[in-house]
């Protein structure tokens, strides 16, 4: 190592992995498109298979505190599963990695495995195999799902133009504003024991958080009515970081309206009661699983036809920058913290 | 959980698998082979793609006191290339989940990558995604390797027939002899930091240990040679366990000779100095990587043109059970523990 120490976190999550791919050979012909997008494409005679994989770590991606392990198989295997969809792809199998430590139970394995099958039989996947170990701490989660997609009809983050509209499906900051509410609650009950925490009205922010579900009907919605995205991506880490990947990937700018940006009732109120801007919500704070793409122009009659679909701005050059209007009539550079909402 | 306990011990590791596993259902028309074999097989339009995954958990799988992460990188994927070998097919592709904890640098992940992108390289095998996250604690690497078969030549566990030879590539027991050396040397530099640890003449050992190559040549000599193995498998766990993997799922039993029993002579000396039985090394020490097989007895003339290849035993009727005839002239029943002489 030549006594050099560089810290992960002065590249941050983006900036490693590009660091650590920058020099990634590929030697299969069949290999279309590697490192760097929802999921990779490898093409066999004709088929095209997607491929893509991500692991959730207990204290960084879940709390067992207020996650139930049914909720959490579920999700595993749905985050996976949404970034095949946002290929514009159709998942068919996952393979299972778990590590745990033997604070776990048998029966606790069983309701994570509940969960995991249950969202097998709900997109109609299988699950094939993976690797179950023991862990000295924590508990480890590791899903690879593969799925197939139509010759070259795969949907990659690269491919917006000019002019094109920028559209999400659902509505996002749910997730986020639910998380927030779990974190509260579980601070009361270590401090109260005997309260009781409150979730029942607020049930659609504490779904989105704990159980997410992959956009299967927004990418077959587009197929029946003939919409190709130029571009898609699914919103893991929030809007603003996700859009700007598509700019970045795609060489490009974009405009995008406040105003426009899909947000629930409950998570507005959550917002308000929490004193966050519902907004930086939505820009920053990731996890809803909704599918973020770009549609030609011309499709905007069609479009208009989902109610689960909002058109939230358009594409422009790359000079233009990623910019989003405010309600105020302000332009604020987009960044991928949100205009730093959060601080 | 209604209050009820079952411990995972109770269970073993196999024992874990078959319960969580016993009611998995298959909808997919394209899995030809699922949970219970070194890799599932996909039918994909009449090509197979043969998928597995592992996972290398701190503390449980390695000891950084004396992995190079380099090394760690490297055995990583060749772990995961070595089930795609036992199914009789060829690796192409692989994912890379890791986990770190900021006490690694950049740095520290260039060296695991270099060894990541060498095992690719050498088995001409591309890396093509994955996903990079912090650890609380401790160091997690997740791999999927994605492989292919020609239609229907896949090689499962099941298929051994009464009077096959059962045949194993390289020698056994050094991987764990390795482990036991590097583990004594950690003890004694812990206590006198001063001395220099003696590895230069155990390089074969701690090699086989710290990096270790799946047998993509046996592979390629069989199907040269028209040599079409009946069952496949590769030693992960010890010869044992693997033989009785094939025993149960196949339904037979088998006669394993302890003379023929391939173990290197640095294995034996070491044994020797360790006083342990290099028998039980081999049958119980595991990541060997090697690869079991079963063949018709009209291949033994072929099979000993190998001098990579020992014919240790033949298969039998499940009735006669799984045994080890010992050199003494001794039958002993053969257990996933090497008939205890760890104890």
């Amino acid at each position: 190592m030549d006594g050099q120490r560089t810290e992960i976190s002065s590249l941050g999550e983006f900036g490693l992995i590009d660091h650590l791919t920058k020099n990634n050979e590929t030697r299969q012909a069949g290999t279309l498109l590697s490192v760097g997008d929802d999921a990779a494409v490898i093409d066999q005679f004709g088929r095209q298979t997607v491929i893509t994989s991500d692991m959730l770590l207990e204290g960084i991606h879940f709390d067992l505190a207020y996650t139930p392990l049914k909720h959490l198989g579920y999700k595993a295997v749905a985050v996976n599963l949404s970034d095949i969809y946002a290929m514009n792809a159709t998942p068919t199998h996952v393979t299972l990695n778990i590590g745990v430590s033997n604070r776990f139970s048998v029966e606790a394995l069983d309701e994570l495995y509940e969960g995991v099958y249950a969202a097998c039989e709900r997109y109609n996947v299988d699950l094939v195999g993976g690797d179950t170990c023991s862990s000295l701490k924590g508990f480890v989660i590791s899903v690879t799902a593969i799925g197939e997609v139509a010759p070259d009809k795969y949907i990659t983050r690269s491919g917006a133009k000019k002019g094109d509209l920028i559209c999400v499906s659902g509505d996002l900051g749910a997730a986020y504003m639910g998380l927030q509410l779990l974190e509260r609650e579980k601070r009361i009950y270590m401090e109260h024991p005997d309260v009781q925490p409150d979730l029942q009205s607020r049930t659609y922010t504490v779904g989105r958080i704990l159980k997410p579900e992959p956009r299967a009907d927004i990418v077959n919605w587009l197929q029946e009515n003939g919409i190709v995205p130029t571009s898609m991506i699914d919103v893991s880490d929030g809007l603003s970081s996700e859009l700007l990947h598509i700019c970045k990937q795609s060489d490009k700018g974009c405009v995008l309206y406040e105003e426009k940006i899909p947000i629930h009732n409950e998570t507005r109120e959550m917002a308000l009661e929490f004193n966050i801007d519902p907004t930086a919500c939505a820009l920053s704070g990731g996890e809803d699983y909704e599918l973020l793409f770009t549609i030609p122009q011309e499709d905007y009659e069609k479009i208009t036809r989902s109610e689960q679909i909002s058109v939230i701005g358009y594409i422009t050059e790359a000079a233009e920058g990623a910019v989003l209007l405010t309600k105020g009539g302000n332009k604020h550079k987009l960044t991928a913290q949100g205009w730093n909402a959060f601080e």
